[in-house]
């Protein structure tokens, strides 16, 4: 193609992508060092609509390393519609690292994992990927190297770490190929560009773009299914069972005592700065609200954060599904409180036909890894499940329906979710299956008798956060 | 009123502001060490439905640090329908600097002003704000200390800050005298809350918030008027003068001599950790993609990022409305291109009724206090108006109709903004005298012949940049 219409067809592309908002871009450049990686994507860029485009070469910020690390990608994610350029990115973090021995080799392919798990996710959602790998010879490096740093134009671009990663071809060059190797997916490709002049290399990185853009590409696999845990809960074993009542200043007292050991047990998992998830996930009208009020009672408001789940905001509709739940992950130190979560996916998206039975089924492992990336950052995840049954949940609906400043609490959505209690039954369990596992555990509480039940929810609170502290000595 | 019934009563006001979203809530509470505060937001909380709550004590991150102070708290204003809880916040940090003296006195008064800028802005805006000051005598003050330390349970709470601060009784006592003195306003007034049990205390803070969420506030004042600078720019200086048009090659030369200037610039800038905000404004057609394409082509595409300012997202839209270009300033050493801007507010806004004279009118204070904020944190900023002839306009319109590739730029807004020539000329020039400030000087750039149009921004774009540079050497 002759480079002047292969620049107009790159930028109508990308004005479609804009104008459609159906698909992100995510171009991610890593490699050798004095490769003119810069050079190249300035080059593009000024091929570009900039007004669409983003670029990141990261520094993380005192933010993204008090959370998960893939927290500091997950923010920077692009909105449907745009380009986001990613330099070195993932996996030149995970190529340094490897290199300069911060990661050990089994780590190292853990991480190839979660890069793995992470591209997929996003190609699922809609977010199309292109890897480029930028290849110089050894002497070629050196020679590049030394005629940067002569030049008194060029010479910043020449430090220390430019200089390790000369020293370190070898490894790098090895590193890569195993990083290409187990990173290469239909869904996102590499493409390797020997050294060449910016302007030289331009079209074959365009043309790739283009590509990209324009053509359908194969959906990546589905997470891996796992085997679920021996122990998993089901639905009905939270059936009401004949319990002697809870009398008021018994239950006063237990609830009192309860909350003085959390307040300590948060109080010493903010000072070891572990980062604590709690979500609430329950049937309608269980007591979820309730629940969260005894438990928050006991904390200090500076701690905690109450995240409650409804429908998507307009800017986190235009990312993967997940994002949302990313940006509200806690620093460490601190706590964040789910009122329903991420498990809205395979619930009520699922039963309402609100996600396709592909995104949902893919979404057992996506919350998986989202997980499995908080407990690998230190944090503790608690899951709770407060369950009612059917006729509990009807005298609570005629109550509130009944009772005027309760009203607000009932809505038509309620009286609809009722009628799909089978499919709730099965979805729930499904969930439990699929994703009750080692850390992150499911509690399913009995929540016909509230007092019992509020009791149960800080019970399991403190004993996983005791269980955590008691750990970390 | 009841205990329970003032209780009952807050709860069902916080769930009105909730379901309605018309204003927020901002709470702030400081004053000395020791009393209380954080067990009275704790027992606020229980009192409160913590699902719309947040809560902020802060100690400022990396982010935060590098950019314009006021940054983390306009980041922190909460949406609509939620109330936000600061710890100290602005007025703590006013407070605490002073007293440790790293405020010098004109500086502290210069930080009174700003605060109150910051609370009209945000009252104007439905922010609803609340400020108590906790109250303790230096002898109460020692004892209850004392009383904390020799506790185990409590004993965390004192450490050094807490004692300093008692050493400083004294100034802390008149500096907050001369604090609220400052900052007290009808629509943000203060409460001063002497040392109590948080349980006694509570009742009075729950009545000033409750009757703060409830009862209509006066409307603060309007932003002082300043007196225009001698030169300012009138969109009439801009008519087309007969110019030699300037060929193609030397055109081509000129360029490229200033990007390769602009070039060094910047990466001079980026090193001395400046930000950089360029506004791009104008008539439509008038050429503003076309000279940022120019402009960005000389620039790192790590360094800068193009923001192109369009209608407001939701979660935008819920929010005082400078807040969404305060989420998009630069970080230090970061340049941001705004393609559109904060001027809409005086621009289109006021042009096609989406704003209320009132609201229009108050703007141009609050983008003064905006911009001086950048500017008082070592920012640069450049401000260039590009302008076309009415005919040149209808040209390009046609033009644009004509081309395929080009259509899309053109919309059914265009046309109608063109109707309105008259009232947009008067509003521009209403926003020169208005905004064209020392350090924030507007550029106004004859844009009828676009190469020398686009070779003027890249000449204002570097002498302002030589200039600061210059001027921090």
């Amino acid at each position: 193609m002759k480079r002047d219409t292969l620049r107009y067809r790159l930028l109508e592309a990308q004005l479609e992508l804009a104008r459609r908002q159906e698909r992100a871009v995510v171009l991610l450049l890593t490699g050798h060092a004095a490769t003119h990686k810069g050079q190249l994507v300035n080059a593009l860029n000024r091929w570009l609509e900039n007004r669409h485009t983003e670029v990141h070469a990261l520094a993380p910020s005192s933010e993204e390393q008090s959370r998960p690390y893939w927290w500091r990608y997950w923010r920077r994610v692009p909105e449907r519609g745009r380009i986001g350029i990613f330099i070195h990115g993932w996996h030149g973090d995970a190529l340094f690292a490897r290199a300069e021995r911060r990661l050990a080799a089994g780590a190292f392919e853990d991480r190839l994992s979660q890069i793995r798990q992470f591209e997929a996710e996003l190609a699922a959602e809609g977010v199309v990927l292109l890897k480029l790998w930028m290849e110089i010879g050894r002497h070629a490096q050196r020679d590049r190297l030394q005629a940067l740093a002569a030049d008194p134009a060029t010479a910043w671009q020449v430090g220390p770490v430019e200089w390790q990663r000369h020293v370190q071809h070898a490894a790098i060059q090895s590193l890569g190929r195993r990083l290409r190797e187990a990173t290469e997916a239909p869904h996102a490709p590499w493409q390797r560009l020997a050294l060449r002049e910016p302007d030289a290399q331009l079209p074959r990185v365009a043309e790739g773009l283009l590509a990209a853009i324009g053509e359908p590409r194969p959906a990546p696999p589905p997470p891996a299914e796992v085997a679920p845990l021996a122990a998993v809960p089901r639905l009905h074993q939270a059936a009401p069972r004949e319990v002697e009542p809870l009398a008021k200043p018994r239950y006063r007292e237990r609830l009192a005592a309860a909350q003085a050991r959390l307040a300590i047990n948060a109080r010493e998992a903010a000072r070891r700065r572990l980062p604590v998830v709690i979500v609430f996930e329950g049937l309608d009208a269980a007591g979820k609200g309730g629940s969260i009020h005894r438990l928050t009672a006991a904390l200090d408001a500076r701690q905690y954060r109450v995240h409650r789940i409804a429908a998507p905001s307009d800017e986190e509709a235009l990312r993967p599904w997940a994002w949302r739940f990313w940006r509200r992950l806690p620093a460490d130190g601190r706590l964040a409180i789910f009122d329903r979560s991420w498990y809205g996916r395979v619930l009520v998206e699922r039963v309402e036909g609100l996600a396709s039975e592909a995104a949902w089924r893919r979404a057992y492992g996506e919350i998986r890894h989202f997980e499995e990336r908080l407990l690998a950052h230190g944090g503790v995840l608690i899951k709770l499940f407060l369950a009612i049954s059917r006729d509990e949940q009807l005298r609570r609906f005629e109550d509130r329906a009944a009772t005027p400043h309760k009203r607000h609490k009932l809505t038509a959505e309620d009286w609809r979710n009722r009628e799909h209690w089978d499919d709730y039954h099965q979805a729930i369990d499904a969930m439990f299956a699929a994703t009750h596992r080692p850390g992150a555990e499911w509690t399913l509480v009995a929540g016909d008798d509230k007092r019992r039940a509020r009791l149960a929810v800080l019970e399991v609170v403190n004993e996983r956060l005791e269980a955590r502290l008691a750990a970390a000595d």
